[in-house]
Order: C-alpha cells, then sequence, then structure tokens
C-alpha cells in the first residue's frame, strides 16, 4: 500500500480527529510522536481509555501504508506496558472499529483493564455456526478472497 | 524488545493455540504464512470471525518483538479487505485482550461488522469523568508512565 490511500486534505478539514492532531479542538494528549497522537477518550470506558491515532488521515486499519503499520501498533505496545505499570491495570482491551460504529480516522482504542471489572461480558453475544456447512463456506470464503488479494501484492 | 519473550516451549504445550499452531489440534484455518495464523473462532461474534495468532507464543501484544509487529498487523489488515471484500462486511472490528479474559496466547479479534448488526451498543457502557482533575490525573499518569518506558528504550 502507498501513501495514496491518505485522504485529499478537503477530507481532513472535517475530521473530528484530524481537527485534534492540527491544535485546532483541545485533548487530553498523553502521549505524541512525529507519526501519531494519543489522547483521553472523553468518555472512557473505563479512565485512562486513550485513543491512538496517526497524524495523517486515514479511514481504516486496511489503508494504513506497510511502513506507518508496525511503527504505529509498537507505540500501542508502549502505550499497552504504560497502563499496566502506571495506572496501574491488569492487563488491556485493544480494539479498532473499521467503518462501522466510528469516527473515520483509523483510530486504536486502548483500555485498561482489572479482573472483575465488570467487562467480562463485554465480548458477547457469541453464537455458534449453525452447522459444519455454515463453518466451512465462511473458511472457504475468507480463503478465497485472501488468495484474491495475496495474488495483486 | 527481543525475542527473550518467547515463552519456553513448556509453556506452549499447554496453550490451546499453540496446539493448533502444531498441527495437534484441528481448527479451520483461513490463513498462514511463516509467522502466523488465523482460523475460525468456533463461537463467533458473526460467521467469518477469526483469530490470528503468532505462530511463536507471546502472551500479550507488548511482548511481541518489534520485528514481528508489522508483519503481523499487515496479515490483519489483509484478513480486513478480505473479510469485506468477500463475506462481504461493512466493517470490521479488531480487538485484542491482554491477560484479562482471555487465552495468554496473543491473539487478534478480527470480526465481520454489517451496519446494523445489533453490535451498536457493543462499546459500552462508556463513562464520564467525575472531574477534570479525575482526567488530568489519568493524563499525568499516563504520561510519567510511558515517559519512564521512553527513557529505558
Amino acid at each position: 500500500m502507498s501513501d495514496a490511500k491518505a485522504r485529499p486534505s478537503h477530507v481532513g478539514q472535517a475530521c473530528a480527529f484530524c481537527h485534534i492532531i492540527r491544535d485546532e479542538e483541545t485533548a487530553s494528549i498523553a502521549f505524541k510522536d512525529s507519526l501519531s497522537l494519543a489522547f483521553l477518550d472523553h468518555r472512557p470506558l473505563f479512565p485512562g481509555h486513550c485513543l491512538l491515532v496517526p497524524r495523517k488521515h486515514y479511514e481504516i486499519l486496511a489503508d494504513l501504508p506497510a511502513s506507518l503499520v508496525g511503527p504505529l501498533f509498537q507505540n500501542a505496545q508502549l502505550l499497552e506496558r504504560a497502563m499496566e505499570e502506571g495506572l496501574p491495570a491488569d492487563g488491556t482491551f485493544v480494539a479498532i472499529n473499521n467503518r462501522v460504529s466510528c469516527v473515520p480516522h483509523v483510530h486504536i482504542h486502548l483500555v485498561p483493564r482489572r479482573r472483575k471489572d465488570g467487562l467480562k461480558g463485554f465480548f458477547w453475544p457469541r453464537q455458534r455456526y449453525q452447522d459444519e456447512a455454515a463453518l466451512r463456506q465462511a473458511q472457504n470464503t475468507l480463503r478465497a478472497a485472501i488468495a484474491k488479494f495475496q495474488s495483486r501484492l
């Protein structure tokens, strides 16, 4: 992937996170470097819940150029360690919504977790595949789509 | 970070995901390469829900060596695109639990999302900081912990 996926500046002008990045809107910054910024979510799951965003406007995780993926998630690792030891927290929850239920500027939620913090049922409701055929269908569809993308690389 | 964080093999022997990786337990593999494996979660949030795991046993995201972070999340990008175009899906939810509520072998949940799929209220309950002081305290604690880690690098 190339930087071609970075949106034209007029898109960024309407983006709430780009406003924060350009210092046009205040946020409680926890971390910044040349490629990213982390600020407190103002409606946290738990205190310390941060959003880590690349400075450039990319809509979804898949749009990030390869050169940015490693450094951005290494910053997520740094925040994760800082939460565990600093807040402190027993662990963390790291999450990214792509396209559905989110601001369209890729952001990594980093949420401090504690045992028995009430989010035990967070990853629910789970379901089961109706039968073996339904499972195989999902598997084969994904494998075919992955092969298609790999053939383009 | 170095590979020193990879757990000794006796830990991996008891790990459900290591069993799958070593082909000692069956799973519905959707993707594999030299460093990672993705298989269908047998109790999905939605059909196609995959777990992407590194072949080496690392407990949490922060334990992954820097050399693995980029390649692993580039594979997550590939799966994300495959879900969107292949299943198809309107978007994806990407999530990692570290230490709390999870198998202790780092795994990236990749969940296909559709608009109005019922997970609208997924990222809840949110709260608010009690007051400005509580917010500043969370911010400053994190900044101090991050600075501490950065000074070690």
